[in-house]
């Protein structure tokens, strides 16, 4: 049995839309690693894919003379990729297994025509005061948003994936035993060999690849317990184990906002659509629990 | 015949010891990438390695606050191994090849014993000027040493890689017929799945893999066209063809100096006593004359 595990921003930093020290981040993805290994043990071959907002948005404001976007999300591939190998091996090593883990580079084409090159809208880097943005907007022609969580952030397409480049590789080190790490940060856009200005959702490049290689289940894990109807109102409900056009039906009548909830459920849906077997949405640090329907929201055919 | 070949800093800059823009960059490796595909053109399976100084520097000047020195030396296995997979791909399928790359993020094991933890020789980053550099190492506890091509540079310990830890996934690769990027910047040094502060010379670490993975041959591009001996003096002459004895004697005779050429000639050395079939030291832009013996030195037996 073959699962993809999507980790979300919090298996990197306890702090929010910051990076976090060195120290920070071992911490957080040590934690994640316990996750993963519990996958590991039980019989699974995992995949993992991870977020990489604030690591991204930091490298674009701090070095964007020497990396173009596309060149700092394949910066975040190798800075976070290596993080991930060392804790997964770390924490199967102290249980004694001898996993081995290796994080590949990934590349992801997009479409040109995509829409979203018109309306940026992938909040990445820091939250500014609107002096600030207005500030960086006027001397770097970054775009600004107002991040729903207070704030000004910086907002960059977020066209869709259309193919990984590197699925084969990533067949064959599956299949020769490895736990890969893949597809980081939604995957480096590119087109024909050049790269995008730009930021692929995660969970919609994690969903693509886990239908790529024919992956038999998806874990979609952030700081969030459940998928909710409703959400944030009165009668918020969280959805447990729901079929695929149930959940479809909700997705349809917009009860997933977009910047959030919304590309989990759809990556979800897509996984499903595709001939995914099961995926489950929850919080990290709950995965063993998670897989066996105590918590979380399990979604099937 | 496998071959593994390892890119000096002119491969992503024509800038000397600075980055260079995003555009600059691409330009070099472009240029880079036509030597490594005349390379797959001849029927070698290929390995590319390469180096990082000033990029890993840039990193660690801008953004210690939130990456580690092997933090950033796994980022520029990102955004240089991205770079290096485009231009070959983008090469290769320019003369109706199919050629398939693929970067691996890279960790190298080394010794906690290793005398360099106790005198950092490594240069990375930029060239300051004295009053800068001492103001950065009280600041930011950085070591500084005068460059001998003038001004003042970071430098951090470079201890002697002992083992590669992808080496199995990277001769899975190459065995299912993918060009590899591996051990860029030397590799993540790393003891015991914990990262270190420091840099491995990517020479050696390059001899090490190239052995690990029983390359024939191994190929040393940067911007010097011979191993010269008497070097910069009025009697200085280009060795072209050399056995490994002879090579050997003029190496313990101190004629080759530590930062440039010895690591270049060490690593020669190493991989022929270690069971390679001929290394090549040359400029990049010229592999197709260096395999054949027009320009360069080859080293034999």
């Amino acid at each position: 049995m073959m699962l993809v595990i999507a980790l979300g921003g919090n298996a990197f930093a306890k702090t929010g839309s910051r990076v976090g020290s060195p120290k920070d981040q071992l911490e957080a993805v040590r934690e994640a690693a316990v996750d993963i290994v519990d996958m590991i043990q039980l019989g699974y071959r995992v995949v993992v894919t991870h977020g990489n907002g604030p690591q991204v948005g930091l490298i674009a404001e701090r070095i964007s003379d020497s990396l173009s976007l596309d060149m700092a999300v394949a910066a975040t591939e190798g800075w976070m990729g290596y993080l991930l190998v060392n804790a997964i091996e770390d924490e199967a090593k102290r249980r004694g297994l001898s996993t081995r883990a290796v994080a590949v580079v990934t590349r992801v084409i997009v479409n040109s025509n995509d829409d979203a090159f018109r309306n940026p809208t992938k909040f990445i880097g820091p939250t500014y005061r609107e002096a600030e943005a207005i500030e960086l907007s006027e001397v770097k022609g970054w775009v600004f948003k107002k991040d729903p969580r207070g704030g000004w952030r910086r907002v960059v397409p977020s066209p869709r994936p259309v193919s990984i480049v590197e699925a084969d590789v990533i067949r064959q080190l599956i299949s020769n035993g490895n736990i890969v790490i893949a597809v980081g940060g939604g995957g480096v856009p590119v087109i024909n060999h050049e790269g995008v200005e730009a930021v692929i959702d995660k969970d919609l490049a994690t969903q693509l690849l886990a239908n790529s290689i024919n992956a038999d289940e998806l874990m979609i894990l952030s700081d969030v317990d459940y998928v909710y109807l409703n959400y944030g109102k009165p009668n918020q409900r969280p959805l447990t184990t729901i079929r695929i056009n149930e959940l479809r039906r909700y997705y349809d009548d917009g009860q997933f906002p977009e910047g959030n909830m919304g590309p989990k459920v759809e990556a979800a849906i897509r996984f499903i659509e595709g001939g995914g077997k099961r995926a489950y949405i929850g919080r990290l640090g709950k995965a063993s629990e998670l897989i066996k329907g105590a918590t979380g929201t399990i979604i099937l055919p």
